[in-house]
């Protein structure tokens, strides 16, 4: 009998063709490993969708075979998943010190255990199943990242995670580059290479250059400064300490997700901060204006954070002062330019003088440009590329550069969620696909609203909903009261009394004439009154509200 | 008796403070004129909308003092509030050529009559009640458009219109400096102008510089070329249609708008196209792929242009073939930036390359950028100055470039829809209000949806409706049958059979309560059930669906 040659498959779960819920299993006989369980915003066309993860279900098939979780880093489109992941399996989650920290707090709120967590440092190498997975420093926009390496009894697989090279970086540890061409050295199978930036050309800059620009508005600010920013950029709210204590600024924290992640990084000593520099919200009014900082979440424009609070004058605590100085340093995520920029206009309509264009040096990507991701390549000069994190466009981008640096074609391998990449020594193929997709998350329900939840909404949202209540004599099967309306979403009732009381009479000659012909199936009555209202309302108002006829029956 | 000083007033009725709907109004004593009228798209908490326009209030109580309305250019955030603004007011309406052939095509579609379209050309001056009001010629991304001066009795003020300087116009016909300097040398009372791009530094690329980026993509492409870009660029479609005959392509226009203005620019002289060139969609196919240009809409990623529908392999003339090279020249407008990577990443996905991002100069844009602005600004050297057209940042950030160019800051007045200006020939100031804001077009409704359907609608979208028929005995005030439910787009009920049963107990005991209590008055029992259910459901689910019971007496 001949021996069965020894592949190994790797199956993105998530992170592919999208921004978000990244999700990577590597599979080698019964040896499973999975990188990251993350989350993603909703859609546009996902209303009332808090928050989408990753369908598990091959997973869950698969239980016993899982030797554990590798997280990358601590943002929540690398964790977000987690509470939910882990209380469907219980296997162990490995992870840097501060990763864990800021998933110990996401796993408290979601009263899930953290008994499985096992913290790693950079550099660690540990054994699981066939596996000899290692974890090499990187670079990203959250201290304690790491890239994965995957060393399998066939070759090895190095996962990027999210990273940059940086070669100022702030706490002075930059990407390990002797590991990585250590490994590249030593021969790499597949490379899996963060792509969310492949689209810019050049370098990312350095996390350090923001620290100079942050100083350039202390030095020209008098009154307050506001810098709202991720509450995870650890590096970046330590230089804004920094800066603070050189021009003698106090610094308060708003909001809750900030201060829970900084209080994390001071204990692990992610952090340092003077004493005394430090004040609570509550003592902001009690320091004069010059010698206030608030550092605060908001910089993506969500409506209940404190920065759309204070600038809405909603927020107990602070309002905008002529001349405060607000900082957004971050760049919004696809899809919250709207919210972003509503905020940044509400802020200079109180009078603050806000900082936050591209020109304006307040942000840095945490991710890789393209001369970083060649370089990158070059380090690893892997036999096959897999590009993940990020948009389709991104990983064609990704491929197409790989491409450049002179890899065949035919090993650079454009996947999506949920394809198996099957690899040998010397093959690398798609071999099926298992199921992938979107779990919604609604409040406590987990996968509960689905397509048809979602395209009744959508049409809500559009249209609004006229409700046609019918009561009907049991025993003659004629009407006895009715057609009642009851709509809501459509029109404006009181203004377009003359319409509905039109629309009554459509109805109620569908009714009759469904009487005349003896039709008395519900179904069919309530049909009948469905089409003729909706033809007569579409005519007259070109909508399409839902219509929903009610029988009742006495 | 002292003779009261005369005073011109300057009243915006849209387009500070937003992207669109511009509308400006300008008063001298019994004489009104309006500068443009235009729409918006909406924004997205204004779920089902199909557009907005200004509140004209201001003019329906004014109606005999308007002269005109004069337009700038033919763009629809500048012309396409009047089919609605026309049917209300019956008043002559001037513009050039082109600017009324595309208004006149939008009238006919919303029958209304064109009879009151006066024709004018850049250079003219005609006589409205007390002004004069001259026409100027800009560059812009459509051709045709113009400034406007308004000689009044006591100065001039000058509205740039979208403008921008182009050294090297496709058209050879430039911005009229000359005619901006000799007014800025007679005396400019105010100047209202773009703020668009006013946070964009430099100068803003000349439209020109599209056509060498296209002859680049041209001599590159094996297969069809796609592009995509805004209906009425006039310049950028005749630059299309050059290298497509100097490749020895044939040009096939997809798309109603497109097809529209292309027909009436050819008619009126705007657009110059060798017979031949042409061929019809239905004609596509007979042509080898390497003998084939089309252009269409759906650069904004409209789920229902052709680009679209071609993307999803919706529309019946043509699918995407491998090889295919797509250019979107156009930026997203702000809120569009989801749905045109949607639509850039399906394309990809079908096997299309695609050109689209900043680097690739497919576009440019038709505002000026700062430097622009400042030349304008020094060319009319105006007492006063008004930043109109824009979000409300960039307003601000246009109001400091012309702090920065020695203005006296109280010259500067950064105002908002509705505020009055009023301006003698030393003074500027507010001098209140009047009615101003958004009138929300849904179909065939004119301002029939006001916030309290947007505020239903956003509900329904969130977390649905849950409906709650309930039959009472009139004589008896009892309970005859029901609490039925009916949901729409709050949970998927077949597998939500539990959390139903259990709301429908809480709903009767809700009404037992009532009852036993003696509560027989409809608005009482109803506030009952829907703060029972509200509370269980939001504790067992998280979510607020709009809890509606209908009580049925019979």
């Amino acid at each position: 009998m001949a021996i069965l040659p020894q592949k190994v498959q790797i199956i993105p779960l998530g992170g592919l063709g999208e921004i978000g819920k990244n999700m990577t299993v590597i599979r080698f006989g019964d040896d499973i490993i999975v990188i990251d369980a993350g989350l993603m915003f909703p859609e546009d066309d996902m209303p009332g969708i808090d928050l989408v993860i990753p369908d598990i279900s091959y997973l869950l098939d698969n239980k016993d075979l899982i030797r554990g979780i590798i997280l990358t880093h601590g943002h929540e489109d690398h964790i977000g998943a987690l509470p939910y992941v882990l209380k469907q399996l219980a296997v162990p989650v490995y992870g840097t010190r501060l990763t864990l920290g800021i998933l110990e707090g996401l796993l408290k709120e979601n009263n899930v255990s953290s008994n499985g967590l096992r913290s790693i440092r950079p550099g660690d190498e540990i054994n699981l199943g066939s596996f000899i997975v290692g974890f090499i420093r990187v670079s990203h926009s959250i201290a304690d990242a790491v890239g994965i390496s995957i060393k399998t009894p066939i070759g090895t697989i190095v996962h990027t995670g999210d990273f940059k090279f940086d070669q100022t970086p702030v706490d002075g540890k930059a990407t390990d580059f002797h590991k990585f061409a250590e490994l590249g050295d030593q021969g790499v199978l597949v490379l899996l290479s963060d792509s969310t930036d492949a689209e810019s050309p050049g370098f990312t800059k350095s996390e350090k250059t923001i620290g100079a620009n942050f100083e350039e508005v202390f030095r020209n600010a008098r009154e307050r400064i506001i810098i709202a920013t991720s509450s995870t950029n650890i590096h970046r709210i330590q230089q804004a300490v920094n800066i603070a204590c050189k021009y003698k600024r106090k610094v308060a924290i708003l909001g809750r997700s900030m201060t829970n992640v900084i209080n994390i990084a001071l204990e692990l000593g992610y952090l340092n901060i003077a004493p005394g520099v430090m004040i609570s919200p509550d003592e902001i009014n009690k320091y004069p204006t010059s010698g206030v900082v608030i550092l605060t979440t908001g910089s993506q424009g969500d409506q209940i954070s404190p920065l759309s609070r204070i600038a809405m004058s909603e927020y107990r605590k602070i309002d905008i002062i002529t001349g405060d100085t607000v900082i957004i340093s971050a760049n919004p995520i696809p899809g919250n330019e709207k919210s972003v920029s509503r905020t940044i206009d509400i802020l200079f309509r109180q009078g603050a003088e806000v900082i936050y264009d591209k020109s304006s040096g307040a942000h840095v990507s945490g991710h890789a440009s393209q001369e970083e991701l060649k370089l990158m390549h070059n380090l690893i000069r892997p036999r096959f590329f897999v590009p993940i994190h990020g948009e389709y466009r991104h990983l064609i981008k990704h491929a197409k550069l790989a491409e450049e640096l002179g890899m065949p074609k035919e090993n650079i391998i454009v996947a999506e969620n949920g394809h198996i990449l099957e690899f040998t020594q010397d093959t690398g193929s798609f071999n099926g696909k298992i199921t992938a997709g979107n779990v919604l998350v609604d409040g406590l329900g987990v996968g509960d609203v689905g397509n048809i939840v979602l395209r009744d909404r959508r049409q809500l949202a559009k249209d609004g909903i006229l409700i046609v209540v019918i009561t009907m004599d049991r025993q003659q099967g004629c009407l006895l009261a009715g057609p009642d309306f009851v709509s809501r979403g459509f029109v404006y009732v009181r203004e377009s009394e003359q319409l509905m009381d039109e629309a009554k009479e459509k109805a109620k000659a569908a009714l009759e004439r469904c009487e005349v012909e003896g039709v008395t199936e519900w179904g069919m009555l309530k049909a009948s009154v469905r089409d003729a209202l909706g033809k007569y309302l579409y005519e007259k108002t070109r909508r399409r509200p839902m219509i929903l006829p009610i029988i009742m029956e006495v």
